[in-house]
Protein backbone atom coordinates (compact mmCIF):
# COMPACT_ATOMS: atom_id res chain seq x y z
CA UNK A 1 0.00 0.00 0.00
CA UNK A 2 2.97 2.71 0.91
CA UNK A 3 4.12 2.66 -2.95
CA UNK A 4 0.72 3.87 -3.81
CA UNK A 5 1.74 7.29 -2.66
CA UNK A 6 4.02 9.52 -4.17
CA UNK A 7 4.92 12.33 -2.53
CA UNK A 8 5.94 15.26 -5.08
CA UNK A 9 8.16 18.81 -4.29
CA UNK A 10 7.34 21.28 -6.47
CA UNK A 11 9.90 24.15 -7.44
CA UNK A 12 12.05 23.56 -4.07
CA UNK A 13 14.30 26.34 -3.23
CA UNK A 14 16.23 24.48 -0.88
CA UNK A 15 18.13 21.65 -1.33
CA UNK A 16 18.36 20.54 2.71
CA UNK A 17 14.58 20.48 2.53
CA UNK A 18 14.83 17.69 -0.80
CA UNK A 19 16.97 15.55 2.22
CA UNK A 20 15.12 16.20 4.99
CA UNK A 21 12.28 14.90 3.18
CA UNK A 22 13.33 12.06 2.04
CA UNK A 23 14.62 11.16 5.77
CA UNK A 24 11.20 11.99 6.78
CA UNK A 25 9.57 9.44 4.34
CA UNK A 26 11.80 6.89 4.74
CA UNK A 27 11.13 6.91 8.70
CA UNK A 28 7.76 6.34 7.92
CA UNK A 29 7.86 3.52 5.25
CA UNK A 30 7.59 5.63 1.76
CA UNK A 31 9.96 5.88 -0.80
CA UNK A 32 8.68 7.75 -3.48
CA UNK A 33 9.79 10.60 -4.14
CA UNK A 34 9.36 13.30 -7.17
CA UNK A 35 10.87 16.64 -7.75
CA UNK A 36 9.72 19.23 -10.30
CA UNK A 37 11.83 21.15 -10.77
CA UNK A 38 14.00 21.73 -7.73
CA UNK A 39 16.66 24.63 -7.71
CA UNK A 40 19.58 22.72 -6.88
CA UNK A 41 19.16 18.67 -7.07
CA UNK A 42 21.90 16.54 -6.63
CA UNK A 43 23.44 18.25 -4.07
CA UNK A 44 26.01 18.13 -1.04
CA UNK A 45 23.23 19.48 1.31
CA UNK A 46 20.18 17.05 0.39
CA UNK A 47 22.48 13.98 1.13
CA UNK A 48 23.53 15.50 4.17
CA UNK A 49 20.55 16.34 5.86
CA UNK A 50 18.90 12.66 4.14
CA UNK A 51 21.05 11.43 6.28
CA UNK A 52 20.78 7.62 5.55
CA UNK A 53 18.13 7.98 3.26
CA UNK A 54 20.22 9.03 0.70
CA UNK A 55 18.70 5.75 -1.53
CA UNK A 56 15.30 7.68 -1.77
CA UNK A 57 17.00 10.46 -3.45
CA UNK A 58 18.88 7.99 -5.84
CA UNK A 59 15.68 6.75 -6.58
CA UNK A 60 13.87 10.58 -6.72
CA UNK A 61 12.47 11.24 -10.39
CA UNK A 62 12.84 14.28 -11.64
CA UNK A 63 10.05 15.92 -13.36
CA UNK A 64 9.82 19.33 -15.73
CA UNK A 65 6.39 20.13 -14.91
CA UNK A 66 3.52 18.74 -11.98
CA UNK A 67 1.61 17.36 -15.21
CA UNK A 68 4.40 15.19 -15.73
CA UNK A 69 4.86 14.17 -11.82
CA UNK A 70 1.07 13.41 -11.81
CA UNK A 71 1.18 10.51 -14.81
CA UNK A 72 -1.01 7.54 -13.32
CA UNK A 73 -2.28 8.93 -10.23
CA UNK A 74 -6.06 8.73 -10.01
CA UNK A 75 -5.95 11.59 -7.44
CA UNK A 76 -3.45 14.40 -6.37
CA UNK A 77 -3.88 15.90 -2.90
CA UNK A 78 -2.61 19.51 -2.94
CA UNK A 79 -1.38 21.00 0.80
CA UNK A 80 -1.93 24.15 1.05
CA UNK A 81 -2.10 26.94 3.70
CA UNK A 82 -4.42 29.28 2.17
CA UNK A 83 -7.61 29.34 1.50
CA UNK A 84 -9.71 29.27 -1.94
CA UNK A 85 -12.29 31.36 -2.87
CA UNK A 86 -13.88 28.84 -4.77
CA UNK A 87 -15.78 25.86 -3.44
CA UNK A 88 -12.93 23.46 -3.43
CA UNK A 89 -12.86 20.87 -0.61
CA UNK A 90 -10.18 21.99 2.11
CA UNK A 91 -9.85 18.87 4.28
CA UNK A 92 -7.43 18.63 7.46
CA UNK A 93 -4.42 16.83 7.15
CA UNK A 94 -6.49 13.94 9.32
CA UNK A 95 -9.25 13.84 7.84
CA UNK A 96 -7.10 13.05 3.92
CA UNK A 97 -5.13 10.57 5.88
CA UNK A 98 -8.14 8.45 7.59
CA UNK A 99 -10.12 8.61 3.70
CA UNK A 100 -6.18 7.65 2.08
CA UNK A 101 -6.39 4.11 2.42
CA UNK A 102 -10.18 3.77 0.29
CA UNK A 103 -8.70 6.63 -2.31
CA UNK A 104 -5.79 4.66 -2.72
CA UNK A 105 -7.75 1.50 -3.64
CA UNK A 106 -7.39 -0.17 -6.81
CA UNK A 107 -5.21 0.22 -9.01
CA UNK A 108 -5.32 3.74 -8.11
CA UNK A 109 -2.09 5.79 -7.43
CA UNK A 110 -2.32 8.81 -4.99
CA UNK A 111 0.26 11.76 -5.12
CA UNK A 112 0.63 14.64 -1.98
CA UNK A 113 1.88 17.76 -3.81
CA UNK A 114 3.95 20.09 -1.96
CA UNK A 115 4.74 23.85 -3.01
CA UNK A 116 7.71 25.99 -3.03
CA UNK A 117 9.26 27.20 0.61
CA UNK A 118 8.06 30.60 0.30
CA UNK A 119 4.35 30.83 -1.31
CA UNK A 120 3.43 27.41 -1.57
CA UNK A 121 1.52 26.06 -4.95
CA UNK A 122 0.65 28.32 -7.29
CA UNK A 123 -3.18 28.45 -8.47
CA UNK A 124 -2.27 26.75 -11.70
CA UNK A 125 -0.91 23.66 -9.62
CA UNK A 126 -3.18 24.39 -7.51
CA UNK A 127 -5.80 23.48 -10.23
CA UNK A 128 -4.24 19.91 -11.07
CA UNK A 129 -5.18 18.29 -7.89
CA UNK A 130 -8.11 17.06 -6.98
CA UNK A 131 -8.32 17.75 -2.83
CA UNK A 132 -6.92 20.25 -0.79
CA UNK A 133 -5.76 20.02 2.45
CA UNK A 134 -4.11 21.88 5.33
CA UNK A 135 -2.60 21.05 8.52
CA UNK A 136 -4.13 23.12 11.08
CA UNK A 137 -1.72 25.32 12.27
CA UNK A 138 -1.51 28.05 15.18
CA UNK A 139 -3.43 31.54 13.05
CA UNK A 140 -0.73 33.21 13.94
CA UNK A 141 1.95 31.80 13.11
CA UNK A 142 1.96 28.71 10.32
CA UNK A 143 5.19 28.74 9.25
CA UNK A 144 5.34 25.52 8.93
CA UNK A 145 9.01 23.88 7.58
CA UNK A 146 8.60 22.24 4.01
CA UNK A 147 10.36 19.10 5.34
CA UNK A 148 7.99 19.07 8.64
CA UNK A 149 5.10 19.05 6.71
CA UNK A 150 6.20 16.55 4.77
CA UNK A 151 6.94 14.45 8.09
CA UNK A 152 3.68 15.50 9.48
CA UNK A 153 1.60 13.99 6.05
CA UNK A 154 3.67 10.59 6.26
CA UNK A 155 3.42 9.78 10.05
CA UNK A 156 -0.60 10.36 9.28
CA UNK A 157 -0.61 8.64 5.87
CA UNK A 158 1.45 5.75 8.11
CA UNK A 159 -1.40 5.51 11.45
CA UNK A 160 -4.07 4.76 8.98
CA UNK A 161 -2.55 2.72 6.65
CA UNK A 162 -1.02 0.41 9.93
CA UNK A 163 -4.24 0.55 11.18
CA UNK A 164 -5.92 -1.02 7.88
CA UNK A 165 -3.56 -3.11 7.41
CA UNK A 166 -5.94 -5.95 8.07
CA UNK A 167 -8.67 -4.83 5.97
CA UNK A 168 -6.89 -4.24 2.73
CA UNK A 169 -9.24 -2.04 0.47
CA UNK A 170 -11.28 -3.75 -2.38
CA UNK A 171 -10.53 -3.49 -6.25
CA UNK A 172 -12.83 -0.28 -6.92
CA UNK A 173 -15.99 -2.04 -9.40
CA UNK A 174 -15.48 0.99 -11.80
CA UNK A 175 -11.83 2.51 -11.76
CA UNK A 176 -11.07 5.95 -11.57
CA UNK A 177 -9.93 7.96 -14.92
CA UNK A 178 -6.24 8.52 -14.31
CA UNK A 179 -4.65 12.39 -14.45
CA UNK A 180 -3.57 12.28 -18.03
CA UNK A 181 -7.22 11.21 -19.25
CA UNK A 182 -8.86 13.78 -17.28
CA UNK A 183 -6.22 16.29 -18.69
CA UNK A 184 -7.33 15.28 -22.06
CA UNK A 185 -11.20 16.24 -20.94
CA UNK A 186 -10.31 19.24 -19.78
CA UNK A 187 -8.46 19.99 -22.86
CA UNK A 188 -11.16 18.70 -24.82
CA UNK A 189 -13.66 20.69 -23.01
CA UNK A 190 -11.70 24.06 -23.40
CA UNK A 191 -11.91 23.63 -26.95
CA UNK A 192 -15.46 22.99 -27.22
CA UNK A 193 -16.01 25.95 -25.02
CA UNK A 194 -14.14 28.11 -26.89
CA UNK A 195 -15.55 27.13 -30.45
CA UNK A 196 -18.99 27.75 -29.11
CA UNK A 197 -17.59 31.41 -27.88
CA UNK A 198 -18.92 29.87 -24.43
CA UNK A 199 -15.77 31.11 -23.21
CA UNK A 200 -14.13 34.48 -24.18
CA UNK A 201 -9.90 33.62 -25.33
CA UNK A 202 -9.65 37.48 -24.16
CA UNK A 203 -11.09 37.02 -20.47
CA UNK A 204 -11.15 33.70 -19.81
CA UNK A 205 -12.16 34.26 -16.04
CA UNK A 206 -11.67 31.84 -13.68
CA UNK A 207 -14.17 29.24 -16.02
CA UNK A 208 -11.98 26.28 -16.22
CA UNK A 209 -10.70 26.35 -12.97
CA UNK A 210 -14.39 26.54 -11.89
CA UNK A 211 -15.32 23.54 -14.23
CA UNK A 212 -12.37 21.74 -12.97
CA UNK A 213 -13.00 22.01 -9.80
CA UNK A 214 -16.77 20.75 -9.76
CA UNK A 215 -15.62 17.67 -11.69
CA UNK A 216 -12.77 17.32 -9.18
CA UNK A 217 -15.36 16.93 -6.57
CA UNK A 218 -17.10 13.98 -8.25
CA UNK A 219 -13.87 11.53 -8.39
CA UNK A 220 -14.65 10.77 -11.73
CA UNK A 221 -14.27 7.65 -13.60
CA UNK A 222 -12.51 6.07 -16.33
CA UNK A 223 -15.67 5.51 -18.13
CA UNK A 224 -17.32 8.42 -17.46
CA UNK A 225 -14.91 10.61 -18.97
CA UNK A 226 -14.93 8.49 -22.14
CA UNK A 227 -18.52 9.55 -21.76
CA UNK A 228 -18.41 12.94 -21.21
CA UNK A 229 -15.63 13.01 -24.26
CA UNK A 230 -18.24 10.97 -25.98
CA UNK A 231 -20.74 14.11 -25.70
CA UNK A 232 -18.25 16.52 -26.56
CA UNK A 233 -17.67 15.32 -29.52
CA UNK A 234 -21.41 15.00 -30.00
CA UNK A 235 -21.68 18.48 -29.81
CA UNK A 236 -18.18 19.69 -31.60
CA UNK A 237 -17.62 16.79 -34.42
CA UNK A 238 -15.34 19.59 -36.14
CA UNK A 239 -13.07 19.30 -32.92
CA UNK A 240 -9.50 18.51 -34.34
CA UNK A 241 -7.69 17.95 -31.13
CA UNK A 242 -5.15 15.59 -30.51
CA UNK A 243 -6.31 13.50 -27.69
CA UNK A 244 -8.09 10.12 -28.84
CA UNK A 245 -11.41 9.65 -27.65
CA UNK A 246 -12.44 5.88 -26.72
CA UNK A 247 -15.59 5.91 -28.95
CA UNK A 248 -16.24 2.27 -28.00
CA UNK A 249 -17.32 3.40 -24.74
CA UNK A 250 -18.14 6.33 -25.14
CA UNK A 251 -20.87 5.20 -27.96
CA UNK A 252 -22.32 2.67 -25.21
CA UNK A 253 -23.63 5.04 -23.55
CA UNK B 1 -3.91 24.92 28.15
CA UNK B 2 -1.06 25.09 26.48
CA UNK B 3 0.77 26.90 28.53
CA UNK B 4 1.22 23.56 30.61
CA UNK B 5 3.16 21.75 28.14
CA UNK B 6 6.81 22.36 28.47
CA UNK B 7 8.91 20.31 25.68
CA UNK B 8 12.51 19.81 26.74
CA UNK B 9 15.27 19.06 24.80
CA UNK B 10 18.55 16.81 26.66
CA UNK B 11 22.38 17.55 26.04
CA UNK B 12 21.30 18.83 21.85
CA UNK B 13 24.38 18.63 20.19
CA UNK B 14 23.04 20.73 16.99
CA UNK B 15 22.08 24.21 17.24
CA UNK B 16 20.40 24.03 14.37
CA UNK B 17 17.71 21.45 15.57
CA UNK B 18 17.26 23.95 18.66
CA UNK B 19 16.16 26.65 15.65
CA UNK B 20 14.24 24.23 13.81
CA UNK B 21 12.43 22.50 17.34
CA UNK B 22 11.22 26.49 18.25
CA UNK B 23 9.66 27.25 14.77
CA UNK B 24 8.04 23.00 14.95
CA UNK B 25 6.49 24.03 18.25
CA UNK B 26 4.97 27.86 17.56
CA UNK B 27 3.67 26.21 14.32
CA UNK B 28 1.37 24.40 17.03
CA UNK B 29 0.41 26.77 19.28
CA UNK B 30 3.17 25.95 22.05
CA UNK B 31 5.59 28.43 23.56
CA UNK B 32 7.78 26.80 26.65
CA UNK B 33 11.39 25.54 25.11
CA UNK B 34 13.60 24.14 28.09
CA UNK B 35 16.80 23.40 27.50
CA UNK B 36 19.00 21.15 29.26
CA UNK B 37 22.95 21.66 28.47
CA UNK B 38 22.55 22.46 25.02
CA UNK B 39 26.20 21.98 23.22
CA UNK B 40 25.67 25.36 21.09
CA UNK B 41 23.54 28.11 22.44
CA UNK B 42 22.63 31.11 21.88
CA UNK B 43 23.69 30.18 18.17
CA UNK B 44 23.40 32.40 14.63
CA UNK B 45 22.00 28.49 13.32
CA UNK B 46 19.40 27.88 15.70
CA UNK B 47 18.07 31.63 14.79
CA UNK B 48 18.39 31.25 11.42
CA UNK B 49 16.22 27.55 11.76
CA UNK B 50 13.59 28.87 13.61
CA UNK B 51 12.64 31.31 11.30
CA UNK B 52 9.94 33.16 12.79
CA UNK B 53 10.18 31.65 16.28
CA UNK B 54 13.17 33.12 18.07
CA UNK B 55 11.18 34.51 20.20
CA UNK B 56 11.04 31.14 21.42
CA UNK B 57 14.47 30.62 21.43
CA UNK B 58 15.02 34.10 23.62
CA UNK B 59 12.35 33.38 26.48
CA UNK B 60 13.82 29.14 26.47
CA UNK B 61 14.63 28.29 30.07
CA UNK B 62 18.13 26.95 30.69
CA UNK B 63 19.22 24.28 33.07
CA UNK B 64 21.73 21.92 33.66
CA UNK B 65 20.15 19.10 35.21
CA UNK B 66 16.85 17.31 33.49
CA UNK B 67 15.57 17.33 37.56
CA UNK B 68 15.90 21.18 37.34
CA UNK B 69 13.76 21.21 34.12
CA UNK B 70 10.94 19.10 35.74
CA UNK B 71 10.68 21.55 38.69
CA UNK B 72 6.67 22.26 39.13
CA UNK B 73 5.73 19.03 36.32
CA UNK B 74 3.33 16.41 37.50
CA UNK B 75 4.07 14.64 34.83
CA UNK B 76 7.23 13.52 32.67
CA UNK B 77 6.94 12.08 29.33
CA UNK B 78 9.83 10.79 27.55
CA UNK B 79 10.59 10.01 24.13
CA UNK B 80 12.40 7.25 22.80
CA UNK B 81 13.23 4.39 20.02
CA UNK B 82 14.15 2.00 22.42
CA UNK B 83 12.54 -1.03 24.14
CA UNK B 84 13.38 -1.33 27.59
CA UNK B 85 13.78 -4.19 29.57
CA UNK B 86 11.15 -3.62 32.38
CA UNK B 87 7.75 -2.92 32.91
CA UNK B 88 8.11 0.79 32.22
CA UNK B 89 4.38 1.48 30.45
CA UNK B 90 5.32 2.01 26.61
CA UNK B 91 2.95 4.47 24.77
CA UNK B 92 2.28 5.21 20.93
CA UNK B 93 2.41 9.20 20.79
CA UNK B 94 -1.13 8.85 19.71
CA UNK B 95 -2.13 7.09 22.98
CA UNK B 96 -0.34 9.89 24.96
CA UNK B 97 -1.78 12.91 23.03
CA UNK B 98 -5.52 11.45 23.57
CA UNK B 99 -4.76 11.25 27.45
CA UNK B 100 -2.98 14.14 27.22
CA UNK B 101 -5.34 16.71 28.36
CA UNK B 102 -6.75 14.64 31.48
CA UNK B 103 -2.55 13.87 32.27
CA UNK B 104 -2.32 18.63 32.08
CA UNK B 105 -5.65 18.46 34.19
CA UNK B 106 -5.91 20.57 37.24
CA UNK B 107 -2.85 22.67 38.23
CA UNK B 108 -0.62 19.52 36.93
CA UNK B 109 2.38 20.59 34.26
CA UNK B 110 3.57 17.78 31.44
CA UNK B 111 6.85 18.21 30.46
CA UNK B 112 7.21 16.28 26.82
CA UNK B 113 11.44 14.92 27.22
CA UNK B 114 13.60 14.91 24.01
CA UNK B 115 17.28 12.95 24.48
CA UNK B 116 20.38 13.86 22.00
CA UNK B 117 20.45 13.76 18.68
CA UNK B 118 22.43 10.34 18.28
CA UNK B 119 21.67 8.24 21.41
CA UNK B 120 18.61 9.45 22.71
CA UNK B 121 17.49 9.54 26.37
CA UNK B 122 19.93 8.15 29.11
CA UNK B 123 18.64 5.44 31.39
CA UNK B 124 19.57 7.67 34.10
CA UNK B 125 17.30 10.58 32.16
CA UNK B 126 14.36 8.11 31.56
CA UNK B 127 13.93 7.36 35.18
CA UNK B 128 12.87 10.91 35.65
CA UNK B 129 10.16 9.91 33.50
CA UNK B 130 6.63 8.64 33.95
CA UNK B 131 5.43 7.42 30.83
CA UNK B 132 7.73 6.73 27.81
CA UNK B 133 6.19 7.42 24.32
CA UNK B 134 7.52 6.23 20.77
CA UNK B 135 6.79 7.26 17.93
CA UNK B 136 5.58 4.17 15.16
CA UNK B 137 8.60 4.43 12.50
CA UNK B 138 9.35 1.94 9.68
CA UNK B 139 10.98 -0.39 11.58
CA UNK B 140 14.11 -0.53 9.14
CA UNK B 141 14.47 3.05 9.56
CA UNK B 142 13.36 4.53 13.05
CA UNK B 143 15.99 7.64 12.78
CA UNK B 144 13.65 10.35 12.91
CA UNK B 145 15.38 13.89 13.51
CA UNK B 146 14.97 15.68 16.68
CA UNK B 147 12.76 18.84 15.26
CA UNK B 148 10.80 16.91 13.33
CA UNK B 149 9.85 14.65 16.29
CA UNK B 150 9.31 17.51 18.20
CA UNK B 151 6.99 18.71 14.94
CA UNK B 152 4.87 15.26 15.21
CA UNK B 153 4.13 15.38 19.04
CA UNK B 154 3.21 19.03 19.33
CA UNK B 155 0.82 18.76 16.00
CA UNK B 156 -1.00 15.82 17.78
CA UNK B 157 -1.28 17.14 20.95
CA UNK B 158 -2.30 20.61 19.41
CA UNK B 159 -5.08 17.89 17.51
CA UNK B 160 -6.22 16.80 21.05
CA UNK B 161 -6.23 19.85 22.95
CA UNK B 162 -8.42 21.65 20.11
CA UNK B 163 -10.58 18.73 19.92
CA UNK B 164 -10.83 19.33 23.75
CA UNK B 165 -11.54 22.94 23.97
CA UNK B 166 -14.78 22.78 24.67
CA UNK B 167 -14.65 20.49 27.46
CA UNK B 168 -12.06 21.88 29.35
CA UNK B 169 -10.48 19.09 31.98
CA UNK B 170 -11.90 19.22 35.13
CA UNK B 171 -9.57 20.18 37.97
CA UNK B 172 -8.50 16.97 39.90
CA UNK B 173 -10.21 16.30 43.35
CA UNK B 174 -6.47 15.48 44.35
CA UNK B 175 -3.72 17.19 42.89
CA UNK B 176 -1.04 14.92 41.60
CA UNK B 177 2.26 14.92 43.70
CA UNK B 178 4.68 17.43 41.65
CA UNK B 179 8.11 16.04 40.35
CA UNK B 180 10.07 17.58 43.01
CA UNK B 181 7.62 15.96 46.12
CA UNK B 182 8.39 12.68 43.64
CA UNK B 183 12.02 12.71 43.92
CA UNK B 184 11.99 13.31 47.80
CA UNK B 185 9.49 10.53 48.37
CA UNK B 186 12.65 8.56 46.27
CA UNK B 187 15.69 9.84 48.24
CA UNK B 188 13.54 9.09 51.44
CA UNK B 189 13.06 5.40 50.22
CA UNK B 190 16.43 4.99 49.29
CA UNK B 191 17.91 6.30 52.36
CA UNK B 192 15.39 3.68 54.45
CA UNK B 193 16.26 0.95 52.53
CA UNK B 194 20.10 1.58 52.86
CA UNK B 195 20.03 2.07 56.46
CA UNK B 196 17.61 -1.49 56.53
CA UNK B 197 20.49 -3.10 54.56
CA UNK B 198 17.92 -4.06 51.87
CA UNK B 199 19.41 -1.99 49.51
CA UNK B 200 23.29 -2.80 49.38
CA UNK B 201 24.98 -0.04 48.17
CA UNK B 202 28.16 -2.05 46.73
CA UNK B 203 25.40 -3.98 44.71
CA UNK B 204 22.43 -1.59 44.01
CA UNK B 205 21.59 -4.04 40.91
CA UNK B 206 18.55 -1.94 39.33
CA UNK B 207 16.34 -1.90 42.31
CA UNK B 208 15.10 1.73 42.52
CA UNK B 209 14.70 1.75 38.73
CA UNK B 210 12.44 -0.64 39.66
CA UNK B 211 10.33 1.16 42.65
CA UNK B 212 10.55 4.27 40.44
CA UNK B 213 8.77 2.73 37.89
CA UNK B 214 6.19 0.68 40.00
CA UNK B 215 5.44 4.05 41.61
CA UNK B 216 5.37 6.13 38.57
CA UNK B 217 3.01 3.99 36.56
CA UNK B 218 0.21 4.78 39.90
CA UNK B 219 0.89 8.28 39.42
CA UNK B 220 0.85 9.24 43.22
CA UNK B 221 -1.14 11.83 44.33
CA UNK B 222 0.40 14.54 46.71
CA UNK B 223 -1.53 13.52 49.67
CA UNK B 224 0.08 10.00 48.77
CA UNK B 225 3.77 11.14 48.71
CA UNK B 226 3.05 12.61 52.40
CA UNK B 227 1.01 9.25 53.56
CA UNK B 228 4.26 7.26 52.19
CA UNK B 229 6.77 9.22 53.96
CA UNK B 230 5.01 9.04 56.61
CA UNK B 231 5.10 5.14 56.75
CA UNK B 232 8.93 5.50 55.51
CA UNK B 233 9.36 8.08 58.77
CA UNK B 234 7.69 5.87 61.08
CA UNK B 235 9.53 2.70 59.78
CA UNK B 236 13.07 4.53 60.31
CA UNK B 237 12.62 7.54 62.67
CA UNK B 238 16.24 8.31 62.67
CA UNK B 239 16.65 9.13 59.08
CA UNK B 240 18.50 12.62 59.08
CA UNK B 241 17.13 13.26 55.82
CA UNK B 242 17.03 17.03 54.98
CA UNK B 243 13.96 16.79 52.46
CA UNK B 244 11.12 17.69 54.90
CA UNK B 245 7.89 15.56 55.28
CA UNK B 246 4.83 16.99 55.82
CA UNK B 247 3.34 15.64 58.69
CA UNK B 248 0.13 17.39 59.22
CA UNK B 249 -1.26 15.76 56.34
CA UNK B 250 0.67 12.39 56.94
CA UNK B 251 -0.21 11.72 60.51
CA UNK B 252 -3.97 12.34 59.60
CA UNK B 253 -4.28 9.37 57.94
Amino acid sequence: MFDHFRFVLCHTTHPGNIGATARALKTMGFSRLVLVQPRHFPSDEATVRASGADDLLQQATLCTTLDEALQGTTLAVGLTARRRDLSHPMLTLRDMAVNAPLEASGAGEVALVFGTEMSGLSNAELDLCQRLVHIPTDPTFSSLNLASAVQLVAYELRQTLLQDATQLPQTREYPLAHHEELEQFYRHLERVLLASTFLDPQHPGRLMTRLRRLFSRARIEREEVNILRGILKSLYPADNGSDPVDTRTASHV
